[in-house]
C-alpha cells in the first residue's frame, strides 16, 4: 500500500459515506484547509487524528499507519497544471511574480514569504455581482540571512 | 522600443529618483498591486495614468504610448521560477492543488476563481514570533456555464 | 474506480449499444459539446442527468456517483497534443495566437474571452467544393478589473 | 532585416498612425483576421498588397520585400502560452480536445478539419450579461485517404 | 479493451501465426503502409476489412469493433524519438526543415504538403554498393487559403 | 561572423537580385535539395562551389570562407517544429513511425535508412484534383553489425 | 508478452541461474558488448541464438520468438540519465561534443561516425593508481552524400 | 569580453590563419583532444599555454587572460544534439546505457568510469571497405565509497 | 521482482516492524546515510549487508538477491523535485551554483567535489532559536587530467 | 543597465586587479560564501557594503546602485547544470533526496532544512589520499505548521 493508495481510499470512503471535507475537517479538529491537504497526502497526521478519521471513514489498519508517515509533497500530475481552477493560481504567479517580488521586497528587504510556517484560509465572500472566493494566505517573513 | 524596455526604463528611472513603488501607484492612482503589475509590463495604463507616471519618471514620449497597450502577459523567464520568492507560490500550487480544488468545489460548485475580476493586498501582519506576509486574494467565483 | 474508468466504460457501453454522442446528449438534455465533454470527464453532471445517462448506458452505480464529482480537468495525454484532428486546433492558436490578441484586444480592451462562461457549437457545413466543419466558440469578454 | 524586425516595424508604425488593425485590413483589402496575421508575420501578401500596407506605414522598401516571403510560422513564445487571453484557447483544447475528436468524429468519420483551407471571424455579440466573443472557425473537412 | 490493447494482440497474433505485415495488407486489401498504420492503431478500418483481419488473425469481436473506431493517433512514446530507424526521420527534418520550406514554398507558394491526403510507398531499390530504402511520399499541395 | 550571419546574407542577397533556389543550385552545380540546404547551413561547399555562389550573391570573402567549414547541423528553432508546412513532416513520423519501423524491418532486418548517404527529390505532381507534392527519399540500408 | 518483460525474465533469470553477462556471451556466440545489447532488448538474436540462450536462461518460448523480433531501441527512462554511471558518458558528449565534431570533421570531411556499422569494446586497464575502464569505439566513417 | 567570445574569436583566427586544430594542439604542447576542447571552452589553459596560443592566433590580452580562467562547461545548445554527428553518441548511450552499466558492474563493481581523470584518443582506423573512426576513451573506475 | 519492489517492501517492513533507519544502519553496520540510501535502491549491500538485514525485516530470498545488485540510481520522480524538502536542496544549487563552481575553482583549480568518493553526514545542531539541520558533505577533489 | 551586466563587470574588474573571491569577502566584510554569491548577483548588499567593492573594483555608480537591490535569483543558464562540477551536486539530491527526507524527518519530523535561514561553509580538508573539498551546511529546521 501506497500513500496514493489511500488517499483514494480515502476519496472512494468519503464519496460513500456522503460526507464534507469540512466534515472531515472537524473530526481532524483542524482547519479545513489543512485538513484537506493532509488527507489529500501532503501534510502528517498524528496519531489521534489519523486514528479519528479512520475510524469516521473506515479506513484499514494500514491506512491508518499511513497517514502518520511523511508524505513526497507534490499534489499535481504535470508542472503547469491542466485543470483551469488550478491553472488560475499559476497563471497568477506568471502574471504577478515580479509584482510579489517588488511589493515584498520594498516592505521587507529580500527574503521570501514562508511556505512551511503558512497558513491558508479560503473563504466565500458574498457580492451581488457574483460571490467571490477570498483566499487570504498568511506566511511568516523570513529575511536572506547573512553570515 | 519594446514593452520591456520600457520596463527596464521605468527600473532605472526607479532607482534614479529613488522613489518606491507604493509612491508610483499613488502618482498612477491605483492601488500597489495593480500599479506595480502594470509599470512591469503586464496591465494596461489609461492615457492619464500613463502621461501622470511618465512625467514622474521621466519617460520619454514612445514610452508612455507603449504604456497604453495591452502588453503580452507573462513577468516570468521560466514556467518553473528560480528565484525562491516566487517559487514558494508556485510550491504553494503544488502542495495545495488538489486541496484549492476540493474546497472550492465543496463551497461553489464546478468553476473558477477568476484571475482577471481579481484584485490582491499584500500587507505586512506584524507578529512578535516575527512579521508575516498576508496576502489577500479576491477573485469573482466562476461557474462552467452548461448550455 | 476513478474517473478515468468511468470514461472508459462508457466509451465500451456506448460501443456495445451502438449509439452516437449525440443520442447520449439527448439522454443528458444538453447540446451534444456540453454533454460529450461531460461524459468524457470534463464537466459534471447533476443527479438527475447521471441518473438517466447510468440508466441509458447500464453504469454501475459507483460511476453514476462519480459522474456527479468535480473532475480534474485536462482531456490530453501530452502538452502539445500528437492527434492530427487535435493539433491542427493546437496550431491555430500558434498561428493566430498573436492575431486574437490584437484583434480581441482592438475591439474590447485588455481582458480574455472567458473559457468558463462559454459554449462551442460543431457544425457541418454543406460545401460542394467540400462539406467544412464550422465551430462557433462564444465568451463572455471579462476585462482585467482595475483596483 | 528579419520578417520578426519587419513585424516591429509595423507595431511601431501602426502606433505612430493611430490606426487600427482593421484600418489595415482595408487597405490590405481582406479580413481583419488574415490581414493581421498577415502583418504579425503569419501570412504572405501580394505585391499589391505589400505595396500598398507599405506606403500607408511608410516601411521601408526592404520591408515591404519581406512582406512577399513565406515566412516560417509561429507567433507564440512558448509551446504553453503564458498570456491569459491566448492561454484561454489553449485550455478549450485540453478541455475540449477529445470532445472535438469524438464529435467531427461522429459527424464527418476519420479526418480533420483543415487549419489551411480555414477562415475565422471574430466578432462582439452584444449581451445585456456582458458582450461576447464570438469566434467562428470554418476548415474543410479533410479524410484520411485510404490507399 | 482499449486500442493499444488491440495493437498488442495484433502484434502477438501476427507472431504466432507467422506472417508478415504485407500478408496482413492482402486481408485487409490495401497497400502494406496503410494497412500496417491501421493494424498498428493509426488508421480506422470499414468493417468488411476488419472483420477479415479478425478472422485471419483471430482476434476477439471486441477487438473487431475497436479497430473500427478513429484513434487518438501517434504512435512514438517520446517527442524526440530514441529509436535509431525512426530517429533518422526526425534528424532529416531537423537538417531538411528550412529547405523543404524553401523548395516547396518556391515551387507552390505559401502552403503544406498535406499528411491526410497522403501516401507513401517504401520500397527496396536494389543497388550494387548496398540496397537502399526509397520512400516516396506524396500529398497534395493545400495553398493557405486567403479570406 | 558566424555560419547563421552567412545563411541570413545570402537570403538577403537572394532577395535582392531575385533569384530561386533553383538559380542558385545550377551556379552550385548540384541538386536543387542538396544546394539549398547547404546554403541554408546544412552542407558544406568545396572551394570551386563557395566561391562561385560567392560570385553569384556578391558575398564577403569571410562568407565564402565560412561556407566551406562544417556547420552544426539543426535548422529549426524548436524540438517539435511550429511552421504547418514542416510540422508536416514531423506528424507523419508521429503516425507512421512504427509503421516505417515494421516495413523497414520486415524486407530489410534489423538497421536504419542512412540519413547520411541520403538523397531526396522534391517534385510537383500536376493532378486534375489539385497538384500534389512529390517527395523521394532514398537512403543506403544500413544494416546493424554483429561483433 | 513484451518485450520488456523478456528483458525482466532475463534478468531475472540470470540472477536465478547465477550467470553473468560474459557467461550468455558466450552462449550467443558473439561480443559481451553486443550480446548484453541484444538481451538488454536493444539487438535481434537470430534463432539459433535465441533458441541457446533460451534454454540456458529456460525462457518461455513466446520469449525466445520475442529475441527474434526487431526491438524499438532505447535502453533508458530520462533524456537525461540520471544514473552517475551513465551520466558521465553523456556528460562526456557535453563536455566534448564539439571537440568530436571538430576534430573528425578535421580528419574525414564532414560526415559521422556509424552508431550501426559500429562495435564497442569495454575492458579493464590495470593501473597501480588505480585500475581505468578502457573502451574502444569503432565506428565507419559515412560522409554526407553530394547529389 | 565572455568566455564565449573568445571561442568565436579562435575559430575566426584559426580560419583566417588556415592552421589546424592539430597544429594548435602542437603549440599548447598537448593532445588535440584535450587541446581542441580547452579552445573550445571546456578546459583551462595554465599561463605559457595561453600566451603561446594567443600570440599564434594573434588574441587580443584580454583573451588569454580569459584562456586561464575555470570556464562553466557545456559545450552544446540543446540538451538532445541535433548535430547528426554529435547525436550518433547520444544515440549510442540511449542503446548501449543499460549495457555499459551492465558490464562495467560486472567487472568493476558499483561504480563510474570518470570523466574527469579521463582522456581520449580519436583515430582514424584505415580499412577497405571505409575507413573508421577509432575513439579510445580511459577513464579511472572509480568505486562508490562504503562510509 | 524489480527494485522498486523490494524498496516499497522495506518501507512496508519497516512501518510494520516500528523500527527507524537508524535501526536499520546498525543492521547494516555503515552509517545512517548510506545505509538508508541503499535500502532506498541507490547503493549495493554485500551478502553479509544483505542477509542481515533481510531477516531484520523478513525480507524475502529474492530481495535479499536484489539488494546485491547494482541498481539504476535516481531517487525522484521529476527533474525538478516537487517535495518542498527535498526542492530546497534544489534550490541552493540554483542560487549558489556559480558560487561553488568560483571557490571551489579558487581553492582547488579546475575539477569537481567527487559524488562518487563522497560522504554525508546529517545532524541535529541544538540552537535556542531554532534546532537546525547541519549537514557536512566530503568529497574527493578531483583535477581534471591534462594528457 | 542590468544586474547581469554588474555580474560580468565585477569578473572582468576582479579578473583586471588580480584578486580572488576572498579578497573581495573581505572588503564586503562577510563570509567568501555569502559575499561571492553577492557578487554573482544572488544576494544583496548594503549601502555600505556595495561603495566598499565597488571602490575596490572600481565600479560604476550605477553598479554600485544595482548591487543595493534584490535580484531575481537563479544562478544558471539550464534546469539541469551541464557543468560537471555543478552536476555532481545536482547528482546528489538526485541520488540521496529520498534519503535526506527520511532522514531528517526521522529526526526533526515534517518539514524542511531552511534554504533561507542558511549558512555554508567550503572548506580544503588535506587528505594523503588527495585534498577533499568538505561542505558544512547549516539550515534552521522549520516544522510545517499545523492550522
Amino acid at each position: 500500500m501506497k500513500r496514493e493508495d489511500v488517499t483514494e481510499m480515502i476519496i472512494a470512503a468519503k464519496r460513500k459515506k456522503k460526507v464534507t471535507w469540512a466534515n472531515c475537517a472537524e473530526v481532524i479538529g483542524h482547519s479545513k484547509e489543512w485538513s484537506t491537504a493532509a488527507l489529500l497526502g501532503q501534510m502528517v497526521l498524528n496519531e489521534t487524528q489519523a486514528k479519528a478519521i479512520g475510524e469516521y471513514l473506515s479506513l484499514p489498519a494500514e491506512a491508518v499507519e499511513l497517514l502518520q508517515e511523511i508524505p513526497y509533497k507534490g499534489s499535481l500530475p504535470t508542472a503547469v497544471p491542466t485543470d483551469p481552477l488550478v491553472y488560475r493560481f499559476y497563471e497568477l504567479i506568471n502574471v504577478y511574480g515580479t509584482t510579489l517580488k517588488a511589493l515584498i521586497g520594498e516592505e521587507f528587504g529580500d527574503g521570501i514569504m514562508s511556505a512551511i510556517d503558512f497558513s491558508m484560509d479560503i473563504m466565500r465572500q458574498p457580492d451581488p455581482k457574483g460571490d467571490r472566493v477570498n483566499i487570504v494566505m498568511s506566511g511568516k517573513f523570513l529575511p536572506f540571512k547573512t553570515y
